[in-house]
């Protein structure tokens, strides 16, 4: 990206081994987050031209000195988030607090190599290297679906809860399907586009909502006897989205937040009042890799689903338009 | 009080049963809260001029037609929230958003008699008419030890954790005696008063830190290998207060904040960088008041230490004067 709104695909030199923890993976698929059109709207300042993409899956061609689990050949999925999986905070499941993480997106996934830092902490090798229908999937639990799956457990969604997921992105959509496999009894989706409503009720939900704000609050107590939802995902990261969220959850309740807030500001007394739980952040995505590849690799779930539209590498800026003005909910990118 | 910073003693009415849930209580003691100065510094706005005081201890001189376990001639403690305890919010321990629930301080429990409504779900009896010198510590389970204590539960303090609390008045002291019942490992009380410290060690603090703000941010982190601590306790309710809880808590640990935070307001990028939990608000004291007055009437802890002046209650503007100027932590009425 060289400045707001200008994607270019440029050639750059070839990533090379630099510390003996990385390795060089040959990027089979990455993606366009919701995360990236921050910059490209200008409400987020890189240093320009910035390399671009955090999501990644693909083959290791090459490993440094000191790479023990991993090895080239082997096809695999890491974190948006490069961790050592060793440390106090890896150790209790917050990989993307890592004391010595590495935020992949300095790195720009969106290239056909990409070097991988602390790479026996990050990735994560599939069983074989898997069939192409796979991929799309595979690549989601990189980041879009490790963060919506992030939210729903930070809600602790779970058997016998209901379950509101605000913001029908692709993190939120995700939410939806892990809520429903954290065994959420009930899972109202707020969205008012067809297509996501669709893919929401595919992915688990029961309910959908089409109203927002003090609406969609009201709507959302409408349905739970009053008292708001035992657990709510906030996926947006906008003032009203995460009230919205934290009106919408009983007393009690928990509220996961994966919404980058840039102009969130949560009053001291709505919280105070509330007697919700909060919790969220830039979601510890290697915590849940193990188990969404299982569930990917099993055909269990299919969050590559999300992808609605897929080009070529070097079609990145039409992707990246595609998903500003809303005429596809994920991009991928094949180099 | 008739203004802010204007505290008579008036005769009134002697409350009467009002509904059947009611019970009227002969208040044995009563006491000055922290959250009573807001008023009092004229932080917050009340219609005046308006009866003042929520905590109580006493014995019950009638009860409605529809009370069935509270009985005359009990002792009984209840929270600042009257609580029906049966509704659905209840039932999962947050008394003090029941549905039915009734603002304490509205009634006015700095007072020789108290109308107490739902008391069956509200009020909890001793196992005797206690000692006169235990009045002051079951007194204290009324609010400024369950709020302490829920501060600590919402930090979740336990074995193993080290726990931070920020705030030394009363309710920062009974969270320090929480964290320490609760199992704690390490106990950092930030204080830079004497007696306060005194009182904290007493009550199980391992470690005293006289930093504040980002001082003292860094202090906690010395002492937590970098990394913060796993639960921090808020019990101020000022801006500071709180991002210094969220500061000195490490990635995935959580902050209980019980403070009443009017200015507060939560930055989204802090909070969403700082991977912590966040819980708090009206501390649902029924919940831990069976076990509070258990601990209590064994004389395992010893709550009421934290009363350090005891007046008549005629004299209650002087014990809003000495807490206001902090020469008192925390002042006990005596009708």
């Amino acid at each position: 990206m060289q400045a707001p709104g200008d994607v270019r695909i440029e050639e750059r030199a070839d990533p090379e081994i630099v510390d003996p923890t990385d390795a060089i993976v040959r990027v089979s698929a990455a993606c366009v987050c919701g995360s990236d059109l921050w910059p490209y709207r200008g409400i987020e300042n890189l240093e320009w031209p910035a390399p671009m993409g955090h999501e990644y899956a693909g083959i290791v061609e090459a490993v440094g000195g000191e790479v023990e689990s991993i090895k080239p050949g082997q096809f695999v999925v890491g974190s948006f988030w490069a961790s050592d999986n060793t440390c106090e905070v890896c150790r209790t499941g917050y990989q993307s607090a890592c004391v010595n993480r590495v935020p992949m997106g300095a790195l720009g996934a969106q290239a056909e190599f990409l070097r991988v830092p602390l790479a026996d902490g990050t990735l994560v090798a599939t069983p074989d290297v898997p069939p192409d229908d796979l991929i799309p999937s595979l690549l989601s639990a990189s980041d879009v679906l490790g963060t919506g799956w992030f939210g729903s457990v930070a809600a602790e969604a779970g058997p016998g809860k209901t379950v509101a997921v605000v913001g029908d992105g692709a993190v939120g959509l995700h939410a939806v399907l892990a809520a429903k496999q954290l065994g959420a009894e009930r899972i109202i989706a707020m969205s008012r586009h067809e297509t996501r409503q669709r893919l929401a009720r595919d992915y688990g939900a029961t309910d959908i909502v089409e109203e927002r704000g003090e609406d969609g609050v009201a709507k959302v107590k409408e349905l739970t006897n009053g008292l708001g939802a035992h657990s709510v995902v906030e996926a947006v990261g906008t003032q009203e989205s995460m009230i919205q969220a934290i009106r919408s959850t009983r007393p009690g309740g928990h509220v996961g937040f994966v919404g980058v807030g840039h102009e969130v500001a949560v009053p001291g007394m709505e919280l105070f009042w509330s007697l919700v739980h909060l919790h969220g952040g830039p979601a510890p995505v290697r915590r849940f890799l193990p188990e969404l590849i299982d569930l990917i690799w099993r055909r269990e779930i299919e969050p590559g689903k999300v992808f609605d539209l897929e080009l070529p590498l070097h079609q990145a800026a039409k992707g990246y338009e595609a998903m500003d003005q809303r005429r596809a909910i994920k991009v991928l990118l094949r180099p």
